[in-house]
């Protein structure tokens, strides 16, 4: 009751906010009216970045719990959820950027070197959360990302570091998921034996039919042979060496969840790997398009010289993916028809009391 | 040569804007995730609006000059082009913004009273110096908008209203087109003459229809009478009695410009009158859309009371709209083959010389 | 396998579909390059109509059974939310549309009279299907919408009529919900009761703040009566009478879902009425865009006279809304940390076995 | 007058319309609730292209005449941009599509086979028409796209073929700009030496700075030498070598609208070269983000085989650009303060008579 009342201004702390535009043009004398845009787009950036860490802290906490609640669950989904919309938001601020022609960011573009936004300490520490890991980012003319960093950004992204990603947090949860086990047998080998079933169906099928030319039935057959062989990357015990960077515990719980997601269980679980799938798709499209602006921007180096930011982004679009694996896991399903039953004991854990 | 380097992050005064988030949950021991979210949308507004403020004054630098140079109307519409994107921009934050659900909104929304959107400086600021008068801003619960701002703010926007706004700059800069004496006579005389002749020419067909039931032929005439009527509003001398907010002189260019939009003369004119409507018709979707969200988040209310934000907002969508005279000059165009055509000196006026 | 091979374009039946643009202008000779434009416009609007319609048959099927299987109510929340972002996509077809001047849309406009989107069968059974009933529904010049459709449309209008509503299928789901009874008392007994504490907490905060003026302190009190006198709204027996659309029951129950939503057994209801809010909102968002679309395209009208199109456009965007009640819930949530406590038994009912 | 009355359903084809869904799975007595989504969504491309085509037929209509009007010239600039809306329309009905998840695609989707978009024949025109040669276009597993193609589609493409480019047109029309010839020397050696002089001066102020290193002093002189060398691409009289598409001529042409487009000869030629690499971006866009969903929805091949449906429309997204040249030409500006002076006549000759 003894509360102060709040003003609007005072509570987003206008007046520091609206007083940190220093144009670089402006501390030369130089006209370059374009120049508090190239600030607001980035600072504006930088405030969502902010809050996709703040998402990320909360995730962090309810994920790295063992067991995660319903309830905490149900929270990383609306965390994830909001960093795609945020991040497609991100995406839609180039329609703003692009509002600048590559002649107007030229007035003051050389005043600002060497600053890039490759020395984003919130950025990195976004991809590193998700999951990036150092070995696996791509290095800029053959320099580390850090280099560019000052000693406190590069001490920040360190301890970032030290925290455990979603990536980790998602396969130890996954690892966990305990309808797998079907008493006789595992999900693992029912499943097995439902896509043996159905791809032998389609194998006597080309056997059987008359009408198909020989060299076509062969290539057919062929082909058959090679998608039993491709399921070996989820069947095999050494499933590991199959290039998944998930264990192979958690593939198969992202199979099964992907493959039931209509039971009450899993449900959450199955809008929590599209959310992840959301992210991974707008954070590479983001690249992708900040990719294009740039070289709009700055030209297209044609021939042979140091990479140009624009192709290096589009370098890192791709190999700076974290679940990838989730979109892999497209290749192992089978048609509804082909799924195995579930087992009536796990059936009925995965629903809930009130139903029964 | 002498330049420092430029670090990305002091650049952007990272260091500032990062910590201008200061949640009142946070103060008070309540945990309110959501409120960060609240803040950072709010804050990300105030960078637009800094950047839309930013483009008024070259617009008002470039456009309060006598005559206005050609660059200087490229310049203008680029900004107004560049105002749109923001505006079409800052309503998809609303998107992110709508991840908050009402119940997440209670855990902090009492403690910000009484500060609210409505004390908005920039946003304000903008609507004034578009053009919205004093007079025709909706007060809210009886209040002038002005009694909720602090002293500092009210000061501010005093000093705003003092400046010449778009609205005022555009009917000055629309009265001076220099294209409407056609010689023997104006443009609006010849235009009079040719909707006459149009209208008339439906009329002679109406009375001439052998086949139109008596009935349907009087309502005919009358929607005939009634539209020759409405063009009154463009071509009696004393058309400010019209309900017109541009002079009659500008509205007269404007409907010139719009008609005869493809000649180089008049080709950065249409585009500038497009972008005022661009930008008009955006920020009411704005409005509109911001109250719609509001009454998810705090709830229509039933019966009487003071009255809601949602509906203010509402009210307001419509209500300050300052380019409403553009849209309506829809009413009274005529087919292209109906139109008078260019007296051949004025044609040639409005070309451009290579292409003579 | 003795399946035919499918060829793209036949399978689209492209030979079809790109036949059916027949402009009235070129039937005249009149040459109006902008009315292919407007053909595919509204063509495609149809056929995201037809896939509304498509996700509302199924809709229909599953939330028409008693009970609503789990897997049922999944499957009608993916498909409420397809309907979202076809309804954003049909939104953001204005962009488009707008590209179309208002002197190139004379060119054709009055070659189609008396056609209008007025007469879109498909949207009218969208509109009935969610719920909108005969009665709530606007009359254009005052005459019923039917009175503009052809006999055949009119017919599957009033066969579409006869099927169960979204609203009428939610009341029905809604007042099944099972977890409202707690034994002793009801919830909304208990919910009352937490209400009362909760408000009465902030009277006696009222009566004992010292130095608040005496004029303040009982405008403060009044405030609190009115609200605790809004809440009958939710709590007396006869609440029908409250202005709600929904049953009592079914009040209870959203508001129930709402308060508790992250409890897996209630996970997906909470979606399904965020989905059917979004679905709601984005449908007044189009009819209030459309409208303004309207204007700029044919102008606004100024005094007296028949409505025209763009203002029949914007009232139906309120009236017409379907799921308003949802929206008022808001209104009557009260902070997490004054909610009651599930009971025991309640709560173990509303999780998921295996999380015991 | 003897018109008959026009019905909204008639006019719009929709009995034809919304009787062309026939899904592959209705026939084989499957169900597949989500193959007409995947039915609608590729039909609204198709009417999309069929627009875009349109747009390309009065293009070409406009922009193969010698000299191009003015008129025509406004004419073919408001095409290409709505073009350009069309086409980012049609990347947003991504998200409506990817509310298919693969294991619902997985219902009908070998009832296609071997269906495929590489089959749209509209949109191997709108390729062709923009000026994608078919030297240049990417083959499919080592199969030319036209393969693909029934008989009719194929001779279709090829008269596509035989029509002439927006690519050529915009050549011819770029070389033929007349304000390139500056009297006593060409605007290309004003601004060679413009060039020469801006990065001598940089070399000068590197060789005077005493503080400077002198390893990082001859880097910086190797840059800037290298810098001169670069711009050999449009100075050296054999640029057609220097990797361009368009002829010398052209690329000169183009570089001078981007330096002086505000001047009003050249302000529609600049939104014209704008509009061009909006679309160009946007077409590369939607081939990247078509690639991510492919690959969401059928997975990401690891190893050997042929190439995927994703990875193939990965690599036309760059491929396939047709309008590279006017993004490497931002490699080629130098700051506005260095840019040669127009001369006096060709400065009167750019401007309109009226401003005079």
């Amino acid at each position: 009751m003894a509360r102060a009342p709040v003003y609007y201004g005072d509570y987003l702390k206008l007046a520091r906010l609206l007083s940190s535009q220093e144009p670089e043009s402006a501390k030369d004398g130089v006209e370059a009216h374009d120049e508090m845009l190239f600030i607001i787009v980035h600072q504006a950036y930088e405030l969502w970045f902010r809050q996709i860490l703040h998402e990320l802290d909360r995730i962090e906490r309810d994920f790295s719990a063992v067991p995660v609640s319903d309830d905490a669950v149900a929270r990383i989904v609306h965390s994830l959820n909001r960093i795609h919309e945020i991040l497609k938001l991100v995406v839609s601020q180039l329609d703003v950027l692009e509002t600048m022609t590559p002649f107007d960011f030229l007035d003051f573009r050389d005043l600002l070197m060497p600053a890039s936004g490759f020395q984003s300490l919130q950025f990195r520490m976004i991809e590193t959360r998700l999951g990036l890991s150092p070995d696996v980012r791509v290095p800029f003319d053959d320099k580390a990302i850090e280099d560019r960093l000052s000693a406190a950004d590069r001490e920040a992204l360190a301890a970032a570091r030290n925290r455990p990603t979603v990536f980790f947090m998602l396969d130890s949860w996954l690892a966990r998921t305990p309808f797998l086990d079907w008493g006789a047998k595992t999900f693992r080998e029912a499943y097995r034996h439902a896509v043996e079933k159905h791809l032998s169906r389609d194998i006597d099928l080309v056997k059987a039919d008359a009408g198909l030319p020989e060299e076509k039935r062969q290539r057919e057959l062929k082909n058959l042979d090679r998608a039993i062989a491709s399921f070996a990357a989820i069947f095999s015990p050494d499933a590991e060496d199959g290039g998944w960077r998930l264990s192979a515990p958690a593939v198969q719980a992202a199979l099964f969840i992907t493959l039931y997601r209509d039971k009450p269980a899993v449900q959450q679980g199955f809008r929590l790997l599209a959310a992840l799938m959301d992210i991974d798709e707008t954070m590479t499209l983001w690249r992708y398009r900040h990719a294009l602006m740039v070289e709009r921007m700055i030209g297209v180096k044609i021939g042979t010289g140091g990479s140009s930011g624009g192709s290096y982004l589009r370098t890192t679009a791709e190999r700076h993916r974290v679940f990838g694996d989730l979109f892999r896991l497209s290749t192992f399903l089978i048609p509804r028809a082909a799924l195995p039953e579930l087992p009536p004991d796990v059936q009925a854990r995965m629903g809930l009391v009130y139903a029964s």
